[in-house]
């Protein structure tokens, strides 16, 4: 299972989070990326854990004021993007744009979606994953896996063949666990460790049913 | 005269046109500062380059995924960020929910105009100055002092007395001089230094006059 | 006062209440217009009463599918249109770009916007008039002429003689009256009368203190 | 084949071309609609010309000023729309909410897209039927059929059985005999017949070959 933590723009120490992933991914053998503001990268990635970019823009080098630039990303030591999270929706050309950016930066990507029909949309463009995060959970701290286990398996489906991760109101190991037994191959979370009190306590407690 | 150098998402080393930016800067006094990528804020700030934003998001901590978070933004090193740039149009309200939230993380604040009457209407939003780049002039060389001097003058009444920079075209010191002549109180460049063969030649030549 | 309904996209019978409002318009000599769908346009102005759009598109003639042209809409039978509606919040070029559109086509203008700062640069971009309404209160039944008084006055000293109407939470007669001793010249409504089972009692009442 | 006029925002007399399509449709029995401005749809409809909309909004009936309705499009007359077209790219998620508002209102739908990645994408959103442009042959007088035909064979493989139009450049007889034989279903014109200075004689020869 990988485990993509978003950072989004939470008022959190994006390196103190980056440390304590890395401590527990060594510690465990679960692969944790972090995914924080793009001003945060070179920070985050400088803690050796695997750094994601939340967003890249659907464009080349030259005069794009205000982009998030694929290729300024990887520099910046990110080694994946997310693409069209719902807080951060796309237009289906700028999403096949941002993935052919991201391709040409090398970054691993995964496409957002809120449904098995746009899954099934999002996985025809080509990404190495897409996610399934129904808009109406996040943050709601009830999983998908519970709350409607059914999204997960027609995502699964719809993706034919391109990998599955799911989001939305994961924040427990049983929650993993869940989500891993419907065919995700990972989860992404937010508030679950980047509000928590206690962050390494609650990653820590989230992967070890693993 | 204020010199902001917006590197877009060009293909050049951010620090080594920060490094440039600060030696002209001591050599001759001249108020000069960098705009890089905002993964690159941090390393161009580290430099000791006056260091800017190229935008930020109209949001404050929370759920924003892909956002550019003000407060990220200065914790990077940045005291400063535009907004509205011609090559990223802003919404009204955004634009005025981007400045709040650039005074919130003490952001000094430059809004971008086409013209002399939306430089009106970005002045009455409160910025610290506002910036009028003919969209047609971007990129062609040919300076807005020379090719229609009117609108910096019209802009500079425009704005009843928030400060008006220029952009679009400027590239040579004769420009610069030209635009302070104008009532500008100072100029954004972007290809002129940032595309240059010679980037410390073309910041050098650019300053000289003044 | 001139008195504005904005039909939105609500169920509702936009000739019925176009006949209504001619009606009580002629009864009561009170300035009463209809803002339909662009679809619906024709066949409301075909009763009689003053029409307005509900927005126009920054553009001319041209490749613009999708678009709502403002040639178009003139040629339907509007006189008017509002832009950057809280709902269909616009750029700050495409409201100036809209405006002139509109100019073009002989359309009377009102700009919306949600604060008395983005009131004084609405107006700058010279409108006919601009219309304050506070988000937070839009849909609510609760007046801005009783829940916050000041954002009127500081909306009407802003707009520096530009007209202002009001709207949010406007319903009854009573809100009418608050509204022009504030400084109103008008008002915006929209499911007061679009939504209410009676649709000419409610317009009836709502003028009767006029 | 399905002969589908787009007007786009072009200064003609969509009534008299209306007409005409309507005049061509029945001496030829070749299926010919017009898909005009949404203020124009019901005086087009009017004709008996089969009508289409050039866009709907991804909502339904509620609060959202400046929409176009898919349920206000179907009353005024039409009987279809399109999405996403190259000049109105849409989010993905907006693609698959303004299918279902379109299904809500019963009217037939073809989703535009760039290339046959995309067209594979739209094909999953469960349209009627799908249309490649590339945006690059747009207005060009350059039919996708002659200039890249591999374009359009990919997209009817990629579109796995849902049908594919195919526009930008098609101006001729010759041009609709071709996108057939490529496995088109139907054709989306624009210039070609709007901008014609005759428009009968335009769709007359364009239709002849069939």
């Amino acid at each position: 299972m990988f485990v993509l933590i978003n950072l989004k723009a939470y008022p959190c120490d994006p390196v103190e989070i980056a440390t304590i992933a890395t401590d527990v991914s060594e510690a465990t053998g679960v692969r944790i990326a972090i995914a924080p503001q793009a001003t945060d990268i070179q920070s985050v990635a400088e803690t050796g854990v695997e750094t994601w970019a939340q967003h890249v823009s659907p464009v080349e080098h030259g005069s794009h004021t205000g982009s998030t630039l694929a290729e300024a990303v990887s520099r910046a030591g990110a080694v994946g993007t997310l693409l069209n999270h719902s807080e951060n929706r796309l237009r289906l050309a700028d999403i096949d744009a941002g993935l052919r950016a991201a391709e040409r930066a090398g970054l691993e990507t995964i496409v957002c979606a809120n449904n098995p029909r746009q899954i099934a949309a999002a996985a025809r463009l080509e990404p190495d994953s897409v996610a399934v995060e129904p808009p109406a959970l996040i943050g709601t701290g009830t999983p998908v896996s519970k709350a409607d286990p059914e999204i997960v398996t027609d995502s699964v489906e719809a993706a034919s063949g391109v990998p599955v991760l799911c989001g939305a109101g994961i924040s427990t190991g049983a929650d993993l666990v869940a989500a891993e037994k419907l065919g995700a191959g990972g989860v992404l979370l937010a508030s679950g460790v980047a509000k928590a009190d206690d962050p390494r306590a609650a990653l820590e407690a989230l992967v070890e049913p693993l």
